[in-house]
């Protein structure tokens, strides 16, 4: 692995080195590395490109790290990841994808990740999207993540998403199923620049009595980069939910919010928040008066806010 | 006029006799009284069914009721009407429309309202619909109002519009755009039971600099009523804009919100709300407490929810 490689395993995944644990690195569509653990299998798929990562009932404290790297100009990287995750297991996994694109054809990676969370499972999910390339490259970074979750009872899941920079476009689709006392909890962090373009639509079915759904999205556009955000919450069962879009609008950008609550039953208490400005003027003279120049304070709040 | 329809001009004009100031009376699809004052004219239209409300530039204090009331079952009455609200002018329109169906064939009335608001000319605009027939009546009650709000310069808009009872089927469209420090509030009242069902759909340009828009909608769903409700704000300059909507649900209603925010420059700042949720439980208990039995506390609760 190159040195390119290594860095774009460092901004995806944090790693330094291999990790501990479950591992698979996809580079340039073919898998690089792999480690798997006494209760964490990773089997790659017979019928289509893609790994199920199988984690036995019960097993806590463990990680899964699957980064993707693609650095070959012109490549397009589609792959199906299963996750199966055992009844009362509590893991972490960490699926980021860095794309690096030096030449004139776009390269693109589209992760279809399906997560079987099993009976009171923990799931702690954390998938960042990076892209880069030297000046005056012309093929573009593509990046569509497909994530589908299923929480059986009282399983729950936290997603932790973030693109905040080099994507030049991105359809990212997140659809989730929650039976009784499940819960999932999302926060997702975009960034666009340039004249970069994300979509980014979350749709979440509240099936079981008393499970629910936090959705919170923050996003920054800039430049002349377009954004449109859509979250959907059905809330069939007594059940709550809560979608939260907030976003800093800079330059000559664009944002689009489209939420959407529907309620099938009174038991369902749902509720929506979208906010779209620019940064407010008294945030950034409070830092202009500690010393930093504008475009200091401006970094340091968006920063801020995406975290 | 006859018994019923004195009602019906009773519940959604608020008149128990003819109005002070301008006003037109349509009846089953002809006027049946019309008074016009030295400063708002009422002109039938000649192309179309339907009047132009001319109100003179400066006119302050004075008020134009135009109800329109369906008696006649089968019925299918369309109507455009035009105001045109000359400057600095300050007025109150109330344009009411009720229907009473005892037959089996379905009565509707579909009004098409177009604004033209001239430079700081103030108006205040209610709108109540409302609809009922015999029991065991079999026609049903549509009305589709479609109001089109063109503010210029200055100009402000206070819109009441309500639609508490009676109407079988409804498709509610709003549409405004709004010129440099233009005003625009709009305060909606829905409530659908049995088996009615409302689709309420507001957009907003705010095109001018300084322009505001605030959208609030109240929305009570019974029985096994439906609701869709979508609110669209483009900031297309320096404005403020806010929508809300707070529904209650009941029953086996069903509420779909969709709101929907566009900001395509910096300079816009836009607010979006929404909650779907059954009336709370210690609100009720609190009411109860209070001698009301559970149903008449939340026909308490319901009315000061939509007033």
């Amino acid at each position: 692995m190159g040195t390119i490689e290594q860095n774009i395993l460092k901004e995806v995944a944090g790693l330094d080195a291999l990790p501990v644990g479950a591992y698979n690195i996809r580079t340039n569509g073919t898998s690089s590395a792999r480690n798997t653990t006494a209760n964490i299998d990773i089997v790659t798929k017979e019928d289509k490109p893609g790994i199920d990562i199988i984690i036995k009932p019960g097993t806590k404290n463990e990680s899964v790290h699957i980064p993707v790297v693609v650095s070959q100009a012109g490549l397009k990287d589609m792959v199906y990841n299963d996750f199966f995750v055992g009844e009362g297991a509590d893991v972490t996994i960490v699926a980021g994808c860095g794309i690096h694109n030096c030449g004139s054809a776009d390269s693109g990676h589209d992760g279809i990740h399906t997560f079987y969370v099993e009976k009171g499972a923990k799931v702690r999910y954390i998938e960042k999207h990076y892209g880069e390339g030297d000046p005056g490259t012309t093929g573009k970074r593509l990046m569509n993540p497909t994530t589908i979750v299923h929480l059986k009872e009282d399983a729950e899941m936290i997603m932790e998403t973030s693109q905040i920079s080099g994507i030049d476009d991105t359809l990212r689709i997140t659809e989730a199923d929650l039976c009784d006392r499940a819960k999932l909890e999302i926060h997702d962090s975009i960034m666009t620049t340039g004249d970069q373009n994300a979509d980014a639509q979350f749709t979440a079915d509240l099936n079981g009595e008393d499970c629910a759904c936090n959705i919170v999205s923050r996003t920054v556009a800039r430049d002349h980069s377009k954004q449109h955000y859509t979250s959907t919450l059905n809330g069939n069962n007594r059940c709550a939910g809560h979608t939260e879009c907030d976003s800093i609008l800079m330059d000559q950008a664009y944002v689009l919010a489209t939420p959407q609550l529907s309620a099938a039953t009174t038991e369902a208490s749902l509720i929506h928040e979208a906010a779209i400005g620019k940064i407010a003027g008294e945030q950034l003279i409070k830092l202009m008066t500690l010393g930093l120049t504008e475009e200091e304070a401006e970094e340091q709040i968006i920063s801020g806010f995406l975290k």
